[in-house]
């Protein structure tokens, strides 16, 4: 399969992308080859794709069900008597949702953590998109809950063989206040003997933070550390309450950190500290949460966000300028996956976005970039194209009646069996 | 002209609407009208449009063009230098290109300050939408510039009656720290004589209150009462820096107040006093600001972001929720400039919005407002009507195309003729 777009902006220049498999083999002008498809890119701006470092998909489910209320009750009273309930199947058709979202939005790539693995994973591969997936691991402190998910654990990791290898199986240990130090032990080690990535929140808030120091003496990075959890295959998301120490503890370990600004504001659980963790060169990606803290998992949205909370609690409007923001959430992101992709050049993964340039938010045209992260929303990108397939062209995707229709289906079914209204 | 909206959702109870002339005449269900154009609204959800409370529209002629730079170089060097080379036809079409960004994102009114104000009105005019326009009013504290200033308005006063009466003539004193004390004492005299709102930027940043407390030895909002500047008819935008006094100060003269998140975030100039502001039971609206500074005119966005500002700033995710935020658009808005709209009932202006339900931003169906508020972008807006006239359906515009590709052309001519790149 091989895919030729032709007359197409990028940086402001009219070109050619050749793309054969997966990747991307030739940008340039006026390429000559005989593709099976040929895309007009004429009044659009070919971008790379957008990667989301830290999400639950499944939770698209729960989008508008419990807004602005306090945490406690928000996760006791509204979301985990749902989560209970949810199927293999609820999770199937919430991952597709989300993915059918994603791919709307122009993201190819996420990093999610979320139940029923094999739900998540079917759709991911169903979709045509890329994910990082880990099981939730969530031990409560209790020995056998700690062994069913270590058993259950070295079981996805066999069988995740049957999915594409657009699916990494990573561990999810969700949190140092919900995973004993035994099985956060357990999974440094079973990471090291299988090279996997980890993804954990961390010092999300001050309550984790002040629980930690009652509970160990140390604060969540130097516990980690401590305990020989850190590396740089851990996807740390949140990273709001550090201080320099921990900062420096980071960066030794080269750990990389998911600012999710969007989720942080909803739920004001604080500021990200871009600007310190930056200065000590950490590697630092860009997330949406799930929908439940969000409410979507709009990238673009994203990045504007990440961008005027930065300024605003820094006082300096050039902070986090439009261009960096941006690479948080293209390059910033694939690479802490190890992902060739986030920059359109030849030898990359294809994924990319095809943009059109006649939208109204996106005229005039001073700088696309400035357009993109500033004004425009997701309804801006045309076409987009995961692995080598064109996943959405004029902003329909194949098949995306079906998803939307059982995903609403299973939510009024869910409801109707008694969740809290 | 009459409009019959059959089948659409109203709260979640399907209803039609009929509406005659330019105000909406029944809500009900079933309801049997002879009428000129008949919309078929399944699937979709009626809803007020929004009302714009601050914006300088053909600034949307320099989104994207500067933007994470220091206030002072961002407006002497980029901003000003640009503004001073635009005429009547560049704001003309300037204004178009806005008015044609607010239908597409829902907008039906919106409160203005800019120069040329003849060619805001007739971009309005043609554009279908409704404004309050004034002519930005800077003396520099010049006299002759002063005098130059009130004669133009008077003339414009008289001149403006050319205009529909979707057209709302205002005065434009741009701030304290631009306009002579006589000019404001003008201002206020003038607008008593002749029934007109004033609109001010107020106590948007630190420096302003500084200079202000050096210069007059009390703070801005003190010395506008003490010049008898304040009254319900004055509608200020920004008012972030107030203290107390300043709070009882306002409410006592039911000044009305605009809160613009996105830019202030951009700009980082600080967080509005949400919470004490509407504690002293002053009316809020809630605004966009120019393109420059945001850098678009989306009120969705706009509502996301005057949320979780105020929930961040707070520390509670309590704090002003989706229906607030969802009123400060409609009802908050459109109230302070006197418009009977911002509410779907009979006998309110026919200023309404239609949602495409099927917009994936917006599955599940838990709660319309919360998906609109936190969820969707403006791309689920199918049906945009203003004053009786359906000027967007199935998101398109009449005459999209000229607006865009003139107000283009002008800024390609504007950057070629030797503004500053």
């Amino acid at each position: 399969m091989s895919i030729l777009i032709r007359d197409v902006l990028i940086n402001d220049i009219v070109k050619d992308i050749f793309i054969e498999g997966n990747h991307i083999r030739e940008i340039g002008e006026g390429l000559v080859y005989d593709a099976d498809e040929v895309l007009d890119g004429k009044g659009m701006a070919a971008l790379p794709s957008f990667a989301n470092g830290h999400t639950h998909a499944a939770m698209v489910l729960l989008r508008g069900y419990a807004d602005d209320l306090p945490l406690d009750e928000w996760l006791n009273q509204k979301i985990w008597p749902v989560e209970s309930k949810l199927t293999e199947e609820d999770v199937y058709w919430g991952t597709r949702l989300a993915c059918l979202e994603m791919i709307k939005a122009g993201t190819t790539f996420f990093n999610d953590m979320y139940w029923h693995y094999h739900g998540a994973a079917r759709a991911v591969q169903d979709a045509g998109i890329r994910a990082a997936i880990s099981a939730v691991f969530i031990d409560l402190f209790d020995e056998q809950r700690a062994q069913d998910q270590i058993a259950l654990n070295r079981k996805l990791l066999k069988e995740t063989g049957r999915y594409s290898d657009r699916i990494i199986f990573t561990l999810g240990p969700h949190a140092i206040y919900t995973v004993s130090l035994k099985s956060l032990q357990w999974a440094r080690a079973f990471a090291d003997e299988h090279g996997l990535l980890i993804h954990i929140h961390l010092s999300e808030t001050q309550k984790e933070v002040e629980e930690c120091i009652h509970e160990h003496n140390r604060r969540p990075v130097e516990y980690l550390n401590d305990i020989g959890f850190l590396g740089p295959d851990v996807v740390a998301a949140h990273v709001i309450w550090v201080d320099e120490k921990e900062i420096q503890i980071l960066r030794e370990h080269q750990v990389k950190v998911v600012y999710n600004p969007v989720s942080n504001m909803k739920l004001s659980a604080g500021i990200f500290p871009y600007g310190k963790l930056k200065g000590a060169g950490i590697e630092i990606g860009l997330g949406t949460d799930g929908c439940a803290s969000n409410n979507n998992l709009d990238m673009l949205e994203t990045m504007k966000f990440a961008a005027l909370l930065q300024k605003i609690s820094d006082g300096n409007p050039a902070t986090l300028p439009a261009a960096e923001v941006f690479q948080l959430a293209t390059t910033g992101t694939f690479t802490a996956f190890g992902l060739p992709a986030g920059e359109l050049r030849a030898g990359n993964l294809a994924d990319l976005i095809l943009v059109d340039l006649d939208h109204v938010q996106l005229i005039p045209h001073h700088d696309l970039i400035h357009n993109l992260v500033y004004a425009a929303h997701s309804g801006c990108i045309d076409t987009t194209i995961c692995d080598g397939k064109i996943l959405m062209r004029n902003r329909i995707v194949e098949g995306e009646h079906e998803v939307k229709q059982r995903a609403q289906d299973l939510v009024t079914d869910l409801l109707r069996c008694g969740a809290p209204a």
